[in-house]
């Protein structure tokens, strides 16, 4: 299994300078460990599998008919908002024209209350299960955010703002994670596209830990450690997929799966919430050019976005960096991650980022 | 989405008394705290899913031939390990009537090395991937650990303790990780049925984290908070889907997944690798029973298991419990999961340990 080529060997250079340089080439792999979520992942190549080969097989792709979609024929629902061309309204009826259309899901895993319980069982801590669960549909049956317009994304992005706004203020709201699916492999149960806000009465630990650590990054240096992780990869440039003037799009030096990506701000900002018309054109641009090099790279593969901003309870969060995640579906977490809680990329960032960035 | 029936409230009784109960029935899920993980769970009934519903639809399997299967034809591979008839061997060559085979990964994650480089690259610390990659293969092209017999199973669980206490000793090992993936939705990739040993240089914060907090408790308790989990599931019995003289078979309060089960010792032991004959044939039992009831309950599931005992390095654990994790892939691990940490599982863990009980 060692490999001998010399184009393996990693281009090292340490920004610290001075670390010892190790030779990449005898290793099918290399364990990398997160300064924020203080996790490893592990960077396996051994298999040496071009970027090509994790094109998905489109043969697999089964489009359901429009007569059975439930967003196709949506009719009797109270809708929580309505977009029409860009423009968000509040109507109580579903417009003919729609293009955008939020309603609370049919099947909710939290439900609104004035009033939350929380008891001890055992040795648990329980809550109930109070919050909102909305659906963002979007008006084609099949057409999917990777070949939306600029336009069309920006809409889609209005619309989870003015969602995440009116949310955050609900009672014990504690986190409004906005996430979409797309394809059977990244768990969406319906075809049609559509995304999904859910509205908590909880922080992920997770992200508690990232937010107080990046906390403590800006208290001893005086400076974001995601912004300076931007400016390094920005001067490294190798996994960098796009970048406009607003945002940068990197398959991250610690991806959690093959081609991941990860959308962020140039601009220090922690909440995803605040930004502004010019900087959701950017970012629909940014969305635009990550999704579509994944539909076009990876024949349409299955893969799940999220947001990550800073907790809208927590007033204290100046140092965290809001940020979008793209994770492709490329793999199954398996035994080995469901053990050890550590991922594995079979594939280097940097060379994930070359393939994207030629779509 | 509000569900009316009486059946549905939660039977209430807090372990510490006092605390308040809350009507179940009027929400579609509850949020559970892991003491030890920290982590929520989201145990969401909503859709009201039966337990028949979450069998496997079987027309999908599909059985490769074992013409081009790599382990029915296995030859020039000098074996790490030969198990013939429950008698483990170190033959140099696979003898005809082996029984289980250990044999080293023919694409490694992690490959030995008598050192091991690191290095700051950027905001990254970084290991090279110095470790073993073993694979665990069993005979039969088709028949698995779910259909195996108690002295198969023992057999297999024999090889796992011999390469464990092997493995441990080599340089920079600090974890070794043991784990089986069954069907393609677990990420299977051989269908032939094997098992997978990671021996690792690094240990996953979360059970680093487990092993804190064990101890943590002990120190306040002077009891092992797994020891009492246990006392306190066999009391209430609802959840306990298996027991024998030594092991407990339950679905966890805070199951990740539907199904989830766990195995462990109900005699307090900190690492796998120090069980005795006795209590290995009680092991073997527990498993059958665990994965036959899965064979039988949902119809050839997918699943992971694998294994959690105290870090080999880490001498200082004797407040931690060793157990096996199985986690039938019922559902798929999605955005939300992925934003925020929190696992959602679709049936009560008491429902689905009263379901495979049956089985």
């Amino acid at each position: 299994m060692i490999r001998k080529s010399k184009k393996e060997i990693h281009p090292v250079k340490s920004a610290k300078g001075g670390a010892k340089q190790f030779n990449r080439a005898r290793f099918p792999s290399e364990l990398r460990l997160g300064p924020l979520s203080e996790d490893w992942v592990l960077i396996a190549t051994g298999r040496a599998r071009r970027p090509e080969t994790f094109k998905r097989n489109r043969k697999k792709d089964y489009i359901p008919p429009k007569k059975f979609c439930p967003f196709c024929n949506i009719k009797s629902e109270n809708p929580t908002l309505v977009s029409v061309k860009g423009r968000i309204r509040k109507d109580k009826k579903i417009p003919k024209d729609w293009t955008v259309l939020v309603v609370p899901n049919k099947y909710p895993a939290l439900i609104p209350s004035p009033t939350l319980k929380e008891r001890v069982e055992g040795f648990y801590r329980i809550k109930e299960g109070v919050g909102y669960h909305e659906v963002v549909i979007t008006r084609d049956h099949q057409r999917q955010m990777g070949r939306f317009s600029k336009d069309e994304i920006k809409e889609v992005i209005d619309v989870y703002q003015n969602r995440y706004l009116d949310l955050e203020k609900k009672p014990f709201v504690k986190y409004v994670s906005i996430f979409h699916n797309h394809g059977p492999e990244a768990g969406a149960s319906i075809f049609h596209p559509h995304s999904q806000i859910m509205a908590i009465p909880v922080i992920d630990p997770d992200l508690n830990k990232a937010v107080m650590n990046a906390k403590d990054y800006f208290k001893s240096h005086r400076k974001c450690i995601y912004c300076l992780m931007n400016e390094w990869e920005k001067e490294k440039g190798e996994r960098v997929v796009f970048e406009n003037k607003e945002f940068l799009v990197i398959c991250p030096f610690i991806s959690k799966s093959a081609f991941q990506m990860i959308i962020s701000p140039k601009k220090h900002l922690s909440r995803f919430e605040e930004i502004g018309e010019k900087e959701k054109e950017y970012l629909a641009e940014a969305f635009q050019a990550a999704l579509g090099k994944l539909y076009r790279g990876l024949s349409n593969p299955s893969y799940n976005f999220y947001l990550h901003t800073a907790p809208c309870v927590n007033k204290n969060c100046e140092s965290y960096h809001w940020h979008w995640t793209i994770l492709p579906k490329t793999s199954t977490w398996a035994g080995f991650e469901l053990c050890t809680g550590i991922e594995i990329s079979t594939i280097e960032p940097r060379q994930a980022a070359e393939y994207l960035r030629k779509q």
